[in-house]
């Protein structure tokens, strides 16, 4: 059994959707760690450590004053730094008074903040979702709460033969479970491409290209999995009709998605606590963007498919929990995973107290199990 | 605190009505064992380990094709001898695919399960319940789950005083209390045999009485508790006509009951975990076999009473959580119970890595205290 | 982590309000022992361990049988001293056959047990609250089970400036929070003394002086929070005319009231288990005392008031139990709370064990922190 941290803490989380972060207190839990997010009078977020210096009541549960907030009980008032700067009944302020404030970025609508070192907290890290509000694209996603370890998330999402069987009224079918698919990987990331031609679509996907392009028919099928550690997969993913070129014809190559249509499944994958996430979704496309009935049609379609993989998410989870102590095996299909969890693994071990270094089993080559 | 396992391994314990059983997927812990019940197309029961080799997932959370159970997460597919036929995207099977399948026997209107060693389970070991399908006999019976350690079932069931006490409105009077009782046992068997004569009848049985025999007035009344290790409790139970010659006269004989009303409560209390179990009772009758009211009339009566039980014992499970440690004292009308136990303690401890032997303390004579 | 027990057993607990005691079977617990309550046909009120010797099923489950409890599940009975006095089908009684009896004294509407040594279980050790029965004064209160553990609501009470906070709409205004404060104490009690002279009263106060002294204007407001060890905490609150002579003079002055109104918030706080209490209040009046209606108005506005401590002291004990290690600090508000807590733990000492003595962190001058 593996007791090294499930996450780094030098990273950042999505810890909120932007719209939800308002000139209010809003508690959330990111890496084992309580917080509570506020949007300043400037439209700037702060996020402070969710716990008063004097007698740890939540500071969610007191009220702001400006963009200062007060605790609940005694009053105590600290400033968007952390610092306290009212204490009842004393004039002299105890130096040590203050709570931890987070590193905050808002960025392709999501608000992330930064748990570990933050000197190490660079803007610059923040993964790429710029489709979460790039004109080009539109769409929208939801933020649900799912009871296990984020990394069962980033499996689910790292192996797309589950549709097939999981999902198998609305995108999957067959196809996928059968289709062969190509494992790279970087230093960070890691991605899992399969194509699938000359196939017929499911029926989301049918749905999609019939009213985008009014097509009806065989389709080109693609998936294009990519995982930027710890906890991000967006996946390019869409149809078009079979032998338009959407294939790309070698290394380079796009390929031509003009008779296609072409979507995005965002995810981020916040841990919540070691068997608890925040998981942050959306779905953005690039075809029919002004039509905001589809969009509409979309989340909630989109939300639906992810309940069905809440529901074996947080099964699996129970069932590990009952047995810590089994021994996985690893086939094909789960070689994207794999990586996504070395990398993981990499970043963790990266922040712990130097050791002699053991090498990881679940690094085995994909599909050789043990 | 005895640490040793609170059952033996190497039994048969009903997993299920076979009613319950149907083509399709139904998960049941034993033992602390989940597992997958179903019934093949040729009427035979399989059970498997209810965890998918490959990701843990609940198989019964899956699906059947044929006979064969498909996980819900992957596809993966085994068949009823536990072996895995099928795996997603991938042409060659790791040969160590594969879930536990248990010997499984169905008996007496029960499916009997073996948790223990396979190559122990001789189907004549299923414990004699037959009066519930025996066309002699009429009745029917329920499964109800009870939060506490199967043997305060048992302990309840060997001591049938309790009735004056917790069911005194409707088997139970103070002469149920007040008459002696004989407690013998053999190698595996306990038997507490008690006769009431010349008594008034309890509400339950003057009903049944009248009813059946159209009488009224007092009667001799037999108890016979007969258990079974590690878990059966069959209960020959009745009243007839006072000095109607229904006591018996010595030993071997059997008395003449032709005046009177018998049943058999029949109890398989099969643990489900150490702190919940599985209780599994039917009562059968020898009279007015025909009417099919009176058999819904006494299955509902007597679980009614049994909910009595149900609230003492979660009650009492609760209180031992609560005092692990505290020494108990035996009165007399302990003795059956305390002869179930050290029977159970006696499978328990064949099953254990050999040591050197300890006397047990909860074996100490009846009504000596410890 | 202070690790030692969290209340002293040689002390009197309020077990209940005397008008719940009734001639039947109340369950309660107190100080984490099992009690079961009974007043008697002569009146006296019992208090029993709530489990058989037999079984341990709660005696609270059972029935009265005259002035003995008569156990549900094997019918062994007990009187008032604890002594079994019936075993089922036995006449020998096992001299062991007793559960615990504890001493009970019924005073100022309390039901008082103690559970420790009960030769040290001298009566005049109850806690002064008279108020609560002196025909002088009029007023009601309730029992609130609050999920924490009982030094945090007395932490609470010793420190009123947490009315500006949270009882902002009732009676906390910043004159509170504000006003200088004198804290003394004696052997077994503290006290904390603060007047706020010519403010404005805040809303629960200027309804009580109007209607009681038809006055509307500033006046002079107190609050003399007494506590006594382990966990009651008495405070004497009120307002006058302002300038009309309640402020005391100088030592042993006591003030002319007869310009205000005056009540006594009666409070004991019996730890339930380490981390739950019972919290019994009562707020007594000596104006308009035979108006029924204020009675009720008072003790539901009260009531609602409490309400709103019991939602920030359970916060609080999960945030503490959340970060077990945290190092508190105190300011100058927690004077009054800090020499309650020096007074319990002196309590709880006495019945340690003799080991060396090692100063108490908690016990440092006010204000100072560490």
């Amino acid at each position: 059994m593996n007791t090294s941290p499930s996450f780094p803490l030098n990273a950042w989380y999505a810890a909120a959707y932007d719209v939800e972060v308002k000139h209010a207190l809003l508690p959330r839990t990111v890496c084992n760690q309580k917080l509570v997010l506020y949007r300043q009078s400037g439209g700037e977020v702060a996020a402070l450590e969710d716990a008063c210096w004097h007698r740890l009541l939540p500071l969610s549960m007191g009220r702001l004053e400006g963009d200062e907030v007060v605790c609940g009980y005694h009053g105590l008032a600290y400033n968007s730094q952390g610092r306290c700067t009212f204490m009842p009944s004393q004039e002299t302020l105890n130096p040590s008074a203050c709570v931890r404030a987070y590193p905050v970025v808002e960025k392709h609508r999501f608000v992330w903040i930064w748990p570990g070192d933050p000197a190490k907290a660079d803007p610059a890290l923040v993964p790429d979702m710029h489709w979460n509000d790039d004109p080009a694209w539109a769409g929208d996603g939801k933020m649900i709460r799912v009871a296990c370890d984020y990394r069962l998330v980033v499996d689910n999402l790292m192996d797309l033969t589950h549709e097939a069987f999981v999902h198998g009224s609305s995108i999957g079918n067959r196809a996928v479970a059968e289709a062969p698919f190509v494992a790279t990987h970087g230093d960070r990331s890691a991605t899992v491409t399969r194509w699938m031609e000359n196939i017929d679509a499911p029926p989301f996907w049918a749905g999609q290209i019939r009213h985008a392009r009014d097509y009806v028919g065989k389709v080109d099928r693609w998936q294009i999995i990519r995982f930027e550690g710890p906890c991000t997969v967006n996946i390019d993913v869409g149809v078009a009709e079979a032998g338009s070129g959407a294939v790309p014809k070698g290394q380079g190559d796009k390929g031509d998605r003009s008779r296609g249509v072409n979507g995005y499944v965002l995810n981020t994958i916040t841990p919540e606590t070691d068997k608890t996430c925040l998981y942050f979704w959306a779905f953005a496309r690039n075809y029919c963007t002004g039509e905001q009935r589809l969009t509409h049609e979309l989340r909630e379609g989109v939300a639906n498919i992810f309940r069905e993989d809440e529901h074996v998410l947080e099964a699996q989870q129970r069932a590990i929990d009952e047995r810590p102590d089994y021994a996985f095996y690893n086939l094909n299909i789960d070689a994207g995973a794999m990586w996504a969890r070395r990398l993981i693994d990499r970043m963790v071990e990266r922040e712990q107290p130097k050791r002699p270094t053991i090498p990881i089993q679940a690094a085995a080559p994909a599909g050789v199990g043990r």
